[in-house]
């Protein structure tokens, strides 16, 4: 059986696309033994640290080393390319575009733009980024269906942890009827912190200077990274077609440090919860803080570990938690929703 | 696309046997519109209840009726019949046996022997009992390979929770280097109400009454049970070739009301916890009680709740939880299997 080969447009090279590189590297010659597939980066964008594109296949470790060296791509290399990610979307000969740029939460673009591109083009997409599941998933599955491309997102919530694989192939049949989740770390790690006893702001600033909190934490406090999540997770798991904007929302700002105390008092933890379940014949979606009694499960989801539990008619209630992901995740994540392209490709 | 038939045997009519034959009569035609399969009952043996056999497929409705009012299969039924299930393996025109006997812990037979006929008239076999999978996997394996037959057992642990099938399918690349879990209701039901300060004998006596132990609640224990989960979990997930006599097992029976009392006054709990991992080289598995730190999620798998934690070098670790699991859910675990048949026959 002759090998063939994917070509792999990259649009983002941050800290998960790297990561996503390395394990590419590491795994290259088990994918080719077993799929006869020969994975090649043909580009990679990023904002403002140049581009690279070659069409026969980009040096992954000169990328790499060039990052690591001089956080940018070396301008006198022959790759070299003053591309931006738009234009590698539309110009490059590749098979699968993989959206990797930074999340704009609140319209979900340039990511949509560059994913209808790919599909335009009868090429296949996977996304990282969240933006587009939240904000336009069922007009890009509609496109990817009419342009027989495919579409996969694993990694947009929970990592590369299979909630969304789980569920389109192990659990056939099923309907689900509620989905539940602890989604978002920063405001898990604050009301942890604060239930020590600490002040919000001491919080925040030591929060910072740790690293676990943004520069920027209104986004993830107000519950608008946890809307997207629900949004993305009601959209897939549900059918429900909604955004970020339809979720009834409300962040932890408001939280008060003696709330937690008597929550404490009685064993119990304040946590940032997703909901969304069907109501009169509607799927509605929550982000909400509630109180977590200290006998569930929830209760004891800390840090940067997440849950989703997905209520089901035939299948009961199943939960599944990530424990203290890396970045080495999410770049799994990425590479799951490759080898299915391959595999999906294989069939076609 | 012309409908094809799938002939099923089924060896044993027990709760979970009959909620699966409910479950295929109500989404039979969803199965044809999907899969253009008819899925056909074509035998169904039971120890001392009569067996059913008609290659023209059993009507479904009249047998689980007939159980219902009179306990066995009415005998003045066209098809009844009074092979035993190994006649029925070895002689019934079937595509797919389903092993769905009471479990012979010590052993896994007759059940073995029934997949093992199946497999050598290259039929194919699923199983929801965990003795095959716990006494013989690689064997079968082995002789499934050789004969072509498919061979699925997704329900031989946490019911039809997708434990196996999420590995194989969705962790590709993924090796899974330790699993641990809280696989045995009856032991956390002992422990948990111990805990409440009742006495060891009080709470068998009691739990016997309530339905939560059996007659005999000694595999349960001294920790049997739990050490045939774990051989199957280390065989399938991690390629172990054990028994559940090679677990180092320990039960909860010396376990007293002073070391549950000591655990609970640091707010932690002791459980049954399976264990397997590789150690100079080699994976061992233990089954042993463990006191259980309040931050765990473990500390919140109570009753007939349950969890399995797969450790993975490239996905970290990710932990399933199945709540409060009805005999509904052990019909699924055998109707994905059946899915899956379904599929697999469909791209060969």
């Amino acid at each position: 059986m002759m090998t063939k080969t994917l070509k792999v447009a990259m649009l983002g090279f941050g800290n998960a696309g790297q990561a996503f590189v390395k394990l590419l590297l590491d795994k290259h010659d088990e994918i080719v033994d077993k799929y006869k597939y020969d994975i090649k980066v043909v580009a990679i964008s990023t904002k403002s640290r140049g581009s690279m594109v070659n069409e026969k296949g980009i040096d992954l470790r000169l990328a790499l080393s060039d990052m690591e060296e001089l956080n940018h791509f070396r301008k006198n290399r022959e790759d070299y390319s003053s591309f931006n990610s738009m234009e590698i979307a539309k110009t490059v000969d590749y098979n699968v575009i993989i959206e990797l740029t930074p999340l704009e939460i609140f319209t979900g673009q340039p990511a949509i733009d560059h994913i209808k591109t790919a599909f335009n083009r009868s090429k296949h997409a996977i996304t990282a980024n969240k933006g587009p599941i939240a904000w336009a998933y069922e007009e890009l599955k509609d496109l990817a269906k009419k342009q027989d491309s495919l579409f996969y997102y694993e990694t947009t919530v929970m990592d590369g942890t299979p909630i969304f694989n789980l569920v389109e192939e192990t659990l056939e049949f099923c309907k689900i009827t509620e989905v539940n989740g602890i989604l978002n770390s920063t405001t898990n790690y604050v009301l942890e912190e604060i239930a020590k006893g600490k002040e919000y702001d001491d919080v925040i600033v030591e929060g910072k200077k740790r690293g676990f909190i943004e520069a920027n934490p209104a986004m993830d406090i107000e519950g608008w990274d946890a809307a997207a999540k629900t949004a993305v997770l009601l959209n897939i798991l549900m059918g429900a077609n909604i955004t970020p904007a339809d979720i009834d929302r409300k962040g932890i700002e408001d939280i008060t440090n003696k709330q937690i105390e008597e929550a404490a008092n009685k064993g119990n933890v304040i946590k940032l919860i997703c909901h969304g379940s069907i109501k009169d014949g509607k799927i509605i979606g929550t982000v909400q803080p509630k109180e977590i009694g200290k006998d569930s499960i929830y209760s004891n989801i800390k840090g940067t570990s997440s849950v989703v539990t997905i209520s089901t008619d035939l299948m009961g209630d199943i939960s599944i938690v990530e424990h203290e992901p890396e970045i080495e995740q999410t770049a799994y994540g990425v590479f799951g929703d490759i080898l299915r392209v391959i595999k999906s490709i294989g069939l076609v």
